[in-house]
């Protein structure tokens, strides 16, 4: 039998607490799969008397994360902190000089200074693993780095944001606009109370940014990645887009193309019969694109105590089962920068959706507009007309240039007759 | 730079041309991710000169597979023969014996002889591993090998036969029978000359047993899985299925229950809502319950070249790359063997399709029946009245054990107003 992998954590939040939990409740579990045990030698948060659910009396109680990351004997340092930098980085490179490899959560973390953080581990034979910093405890990160690494990734998007998702399935089924389910979903505790990360699309760009570092063997290129979140959509396009045969989605989309690497988070339309269409509420989907195995979806919870926690223990079983595999499939080193494409150059369908107020010529502008940037549409509805008031003009449009449709909008809003500003939806064709 | 890993292939149809094709197209991708090269040492299969579209000129060729598993100069036995012993097994056996590890797609070797081989292997530090032999491409035996391994597995379910998917999906769709829909499947290559191990269910079960193993870490018990196939599906339940808002799909599930380990692999009716319910044609789905991570779903192509070929490869870059797991999660030796729960303590709904002659006093006895089994009856559909012809008549019930279900439908039997056998499906409450 070997020695048990003794963990320090910092960080005693949700994620903190069920990880303790876990760890308490299915140490047989672990102890049978691992054949050794894994036990907590010492924690570190911002306060040791706050009521957690969790007995931590038992545990070394560290005042400063970066001193328990230095000092702790122990293994493995689990970061459950949060940020980009700051105290967490601090704290994973203070346990990288002192032997100890590093479990974290943390997805902006890793999007932002992933590479050199695993450039740091890797030079001392140390582990840098971040399972549950996407998607919840969906094995993804293990499926890209070890079950599909004999593919060539052709692409790969999903659902990476669970609030956002949360939040646009409830407009769909209740028909109530934005803030009133984004109040709703504060109370329940699906969205932060400042929820910005989460609804202006960032957490969901820092997950796609690791996975398209894991697809196509880059360095995580956060800065690249188009973003776009979901306040604008609004009850109205909800209804157009089921009317059409279509559901909103907040995806990530990640693809190798003739034109560089494209990494874009925006609200899209997809079709029902897409493997995300039907992923509803709080869960995840991500769907990977390989030469060999074709499309490979994995579904589940992306955040929660429960979820997270499953992902973080993985991470410590690997560690403690010995299995080494480089931070993102190959060694962080050898990771190869690819050219990114600009938004610009997509080439796609779009829905377009106008307030006009119905007056003679209005459709006359509108498909001169049309003509002119050479966009051709392929549906087109506008039911309720009643002269003098702004009525919605909702279109389809066959594949074209981004860059066509932005100017096509610009000049839309220019005429008087249109009173909103107009909305683009990009319109996604996904199959398995 | 460490040595490459030198492989022997046994079995050069569909799955090993598709290895050779990988192994030679994506040599840099693995080559990336393992830091070694995977090289072919020798091959073996029935017949050196066939055509295959992959040049072997360049590796030895042994006219016996246990030859070469005992003789070759090579890291690992790749065994792609088939078959739950003869050939296969003693190839593995001859393989451990002379220090090589056993990677294969064999799924009812694994079924019926994987605890003895796993036991094999694990004495000498081998390694058998068989991503393959489950659901093709998708890594779904490492998900519950590592990825989901923190968890207490309280059951899983999918569809694990891309072939009575395929059927079912296609009657769906053209609304033809079963026998048609077959043929066109052979014909397509979708289905086996003798397509009974698909179509009656074994091919789910061999792989139920597998999974159910990883879940529960009891040795793989494929005896005592309970198998119905699809051949009594007809036209005319599809089409109540869809009236009644369900689809009918070939599930294997296994779950711990109260009265032991249930493992069973029969059609079932899904509610448009479950996470099987739209995964069509030759997709396999798995979704696996565990008591901190919630419901995960797994879906991809659940056979052909490439998807096996991808798991196969993902198997030797593990082995590659010094990745060693017990053969089921847990050593091998260290298995417990769990008591089976019975079919007849199934409870749950079920749809009952009874072909009677309209005569007056028909329904009296139906009802009467039901009512001395105590089955209730949720829903029922009797559309046709045609005095004299032979009608349908389907129900569907409230949550009942399987045995009273059984006692009612031999009593229908007798009725000489009841002119077909009477027909059961189980409804399957599903959702995330």
């Amino acid at each position: 039998m070997s020695d048990p992998l003794k963990i320090s954590i910092a960080g005693l939040g949700t994620v903190g607490a069920g990880v303790v939990n876990l760890l308490s409740q299915n140490s047989d579990q672990i102890f049978r799969h691992c054949g050794r045990e894994i036990i907590i030698s010492s924690v570190s948060a911002r306060d040791s008397k706050r009521e957690r659910g969790v007995d931590i009396s038992n545990f070394d109680w560290f005042e400063d994360p970066v001193s328990m990351a230095r000092e702790s004997d122990s293994d493995v340092f689990v970061e459950l902190i949060g940020g980009e930098d700051g105290v967490a980085k601090e704290c994973c490179e203070a346990a990288f000089e002192s032997g100890k490899s590093v479990v974290t959560a943390n997805k902006a973390l890793i999007a932002h200074n992933g590479t050199s953080l695993a450039i740091q581990a890797e030079q001392r034979g140390l582990i840098l693993a971040y399972e549950a910093a996407v998607a919840g405890g969906i094995p993804i990160v293990k499926s890209l780095k070890e079950g599909l690494a004999g593919n060539k990734i052709t692409g790969l998007y999903g659902i990476l944001n669970g609030t956002c998702n949360y939040i646009l399935t409830a407009m769909r089924e209740t028909g109530a606009e934005f803030d009133e389910i984004l109040s709703e979903a504060q109370a329940l505790g699906y969205a932060e109370a400042d929820p910005s990360f989460d609804v202006d699309g960032v957490d969901a760009a820092h997950k796609l940014a690791i996975l398209s570092s894991l697809a196509f063997g880059c360095p995580v290129n956060f800065g690249d990645t188009y973003v776009e979140g979901i306040r604008y959509i609004s009850a109205l396009d909800i209804r157009f887009a089921n009317e059409l045969g279509y559901r909103i989605k907040l995806l990530g989309v990640a693809r190798a193309t003739d034109d560089g690497i494209v990494q874009r988070v925006h609200p899209c339309m997809v079709k029902l019969d897409s493997p995300v269409a039907y992923v509803e509420s709080v869960y995840n989907a991500v769907v990977v694109e390989g030469d060999f195995v074709g499309s490979t979806v994995y579904e589940g919870r992306g955040a929660g105590a429960g979820p997270t926690a499953s992902a973080v223990i993985a991470d410590l079983m690997d560690i403690a089962r010995g299995i080494k595999t480089p931070t993102f499939g190959v060694q962080a080193s050898e990771l190869v920068s690819l050219s990114s494409a600009s938004m610009d150059s997509h080439f796609g369908s779009y829905y377009i959706r106008l307030m006009v107020v119905d007056r003679p010529g209005v459709f006359a502008d509108i498909a001169g507009v049309l003509s002119d940037e050479e966009v051709s549409m392929e549906a087109i509805l506008q039911r309720t007309r009643s002269p003098g008031e702004s009525v919605p003009v909702v279109m389809t449009t066959h594949d074209v240039k981004e860059v066509s449709i932005k100017r096509a909008l610009s000049r839309f809003a220019k005429y008087d007759t249109v009173v909103e500003e107009p909305r683009m939806i990009r319109v996604e064709a996904l199959t398995l």
